[in-house]
């Protein structure tokens, strides 16, 4: 069985053996009351020595009982059980098998010892290993995800990779699963099989990954870098300074790579790095909501210079331009501003409030003026959270971005209450990136065209 | 008059004469419905020849035909009348004037003669003007905000000083004001003025100052030294990079000083340098909630150990340390985590989950283990947002800060959802600043760090 196929058996199991499932349900952390709760439509088969029935589902004494191969096995009983439990697995023909338990390489000798048993039985057998110390594995497509915790989900094109259970629960503002490996220790499926299998799957269309070690280095960035070519990978790298370096050495039971190694094998393959979840989550939202952007001109709208000032200067700090605006998109924005103001980029939208359009007539209308100058690659709209002057906004939004489909359209929403829920309308129905900050917000568009002008130089040559 | 007791009729004014009362109401956008509204509780003499009554309160037709002299006079009337309107206004005897029209030195050579002629007015009648162009002034104490826009206001401890309204509105997810003065093209009261102040205001601890330009860098740097001993200020200049200081030499009407000049300069004052309105929000809430903090040491609780890692990461990057916890606390700690594991700094709370203690237990448990360690200065909770689990954990938080008045308590809340909500209770509840990113987090801890080693220095010296 090839790589990608087998790798199919974790992400998208028709049926999963429970190993170890718990009969202790309503708090939450009971993985057969989350898939069910969560709607995952294949055939569950809970194993428990001590149970007859959870939650109205058969249970099964033992492996060997079962009565089909499962596509996959998760086992979740102690480590000291693994090499019994894993031969069963293997001896009934499941070939892909994930391990929650933790207390193996990440605890001691003798954990060390057993996953290196365990990985030797399935290897073996012709089964692969997720784990252990893991959550598992995640697909928003097929409502699955085997984490203990309860996850929302959602249908996004993002594969995530993950030797840290964190990156599992999304990055803080954004559910990032999409689907997802947390391999945990790593014993045998690992970042480059994971790559692998993301860059043939057709629902997913951005990568990111945490990574404190990548043992298996020469081949992770062959890969790499085939899959970077059409796909934007980007890696958030635990343990880049002194004290975070110290800490990796312990917790996934191998050393730390070199920082500057890595930086140089990133790029070397093509990998965007961010320096943190913050930095990803602006990443994946402007790879999946902005087009390829071909140019660095950004045109900003603020109903506050001193944002347009401070805007500017993230632009600068980012390599970007403030686009020069035709005479034509000049003519349009001065309609809606005071007659003594000398109209440029940015464009204060402030007078417009004092004007027959109102404030948000005004944005309306320098949007569109925007979109349509030849000028301009990037619209950053600098807006403050005043949901109700105009409701439907956001699908003005919408629209105006179907309308122009080779232009970016971005926003800071700044405003004290209803800045976080407008900034989720933009990005919800307006189906634009809302960033936290404008500094990330020029760090991320940056970054995206930067990735394109690769792209296409590596296209080219 | 001195400046402080003449600037006191700006933020307490007794009464207010409010020239050019607008009839429109109920839009949101009348300073006297706004004022009504927010319970200001002193006097409001509107002028407007063209009205009797707005919302039942008297109008009068003219300044000289007002029944008293209010404390302050705020103008909304166009620029051409303002000669004849600030010349009324002296000649009653109102000595602090606030100026809202736009289109003066912000416009165009005939706007420039209008406001010299203004201010040569003013000054010859004994009144000191905030403004033009400039939503005037704000004191949340007493209710006082004369924007034309309505904003919410809370009573914390920030005095804010700003050439453009943006700041006056708040930082994106805190009410900045506190108190406020929007100087606009700062005509005549400018930095130096407020500064001074706030300086001798016992009910702000905290100065914020958004600038482009400060025309008089010798008297504000005098009093910026003299000021920041005894209270924190924080600036965001506008303008510090070439794109942001081509636009800060048009729209305040005068040219943007050398950026360089600017750091050696806030330097020299004892002033905290912020690039955004974000980094100046954090700090605010780190001075606002962190003791006067003595060391560098971190003490970190986290339930996933790779935002552990980052959170190391920031350290390093910020100039923290480690806190090496005492044997003491490590042997408490290891009381909610597994046999196996190494209890250390970061601590691991995510095995709490799977013990009597539940997760939440384990950070109520930890926490106060760091607190009450000798060798801990300021602890970082990383958490995730699941606030039903515990609710009332940001009332043991608020008790246990108030237990440990010495130590820092900070939070990180990575959480899809609830992650904000849940940051704002442990802020508005706990007491505690929550931060949006770790490397965030940390930048502002170790700047606090930074203010207090340098006050002790100056004061020592």
């Amino acid at each position: 069985m090839g790589v990608i196929e087998q790798l199919r058996l974790f992400l998208e199991p028709r049926s999963i053996a429970l190993i170890g499932a718990s009969r202790r349900t309503g708090d939450g952390d009971n993985v057969l009351e989350n898939l069910i709760s969560y709607g995952y439509p294949g055939k569950l088969y809970p194993v428990n020595p001590n149970a007859q029935e959870i939650l109205g589902v058969r249970v099964y004494h033992s492996v060997p009982d079962l009565p089909v191969v499962t596509d996959m096995a998760l086992i979740s009983t102690p480590r000291d059980t693994l090499p019994q439990v894993v031969g069963d697995c293997v001896a009934r023909g499941i070939k892909a098998i994930t391990i929650v338990a933790q207390g193996l390489a990440d605890a001691d000798e003798e954990g060390r010892r057993i996953q290196e048993q365990v990985v030797d039985i399935a290897r073996r057998g012709g089964a692969r290993v997720v784990g252990p110390n893991s959550f598992g594995v995640a697909n928003a497509f097929i409502n699955l995800n085997t984490a203990f915790v309860p996850f929302k989900m959602e249908k996004i094109p993002v594969g995530s990779i993950a030797q840290s259970d964190f990156l599992f629960g999304g990055a803080p503002r954004m559910r990032m699963i999409g689907k997802g490996f947390d391999l945990g220790n790593a014993c045998d499926v690992h970042f480059a099989d994971a790559l692998e299998y993301y860059g043939a799957d057709p629902e997913v269309k951005i990568i990111v990954m945490y990574t404190e070690t990548i043992p298996d280095g020469r081949g992770f960035i062959e890969v790499a870098r085939r899959i970077s070519k059409s796909k934007p990978i980007i890696a958030v790298k635990g343990g880049t300074t002194p004290l975070g370096a110290r800490l990796t050495q312990s917790h996934t039971g191998s050393l730390a790579g070199q920082n500057e190694v890595y930086r140089a094998a990133f790029k070397q393959a093509g990998i965007i790095q961010a320096m943190d979840l913050d930095e990803m989550e602006d990443l994946v939202y402007s790879f999946m909501y902005l087009p390829p952007l071909r140019g660095r001109r950004v045109g900003i709208m603020t109903n506050a210079m001193g944002a347009g000032v401070l805007a500017a200067d993230a632009c600068s700090r980012h390599g970007l331009e403030l686009a020069p605006l035709s005479s034509g998109t000049l003519k349009k924005v001065s309609e809606v501003q005071f007659p003594w103001l000398e109209p440029g980029n940015p464009v204060d939208i402030g007078p417009a409030g004092f004007s027959s359009h109102g404030m948000w007539g005004g944005y309306r209308h320098c949007l569109g003026a925007l979109l349509d100058d030849e000028n301009v690659d990037v619209v950053m709209v600098i807006s403050p959270g005043t949901p109700n002057r105009d409701p439907s906004f956001p699908e003005y939004v919408a629209k105006a971005v179907k309308a122009h489909p080779d232009k970016g359209v971005t926003f800071w929403v700044f405003s004290v209450d209803v800045g976080e829920e407008m900034a989720n309308r933009f990005i919800g129905i307006g189906k634009v990136p809302a960033y936290r900050t404008l500094d990330r917000a020029m760090m991320a568009i940056s970054r995206v065209v930067s990735y394109w002008d690769l792209r296409d130089g590596a296209d080219g040559a």
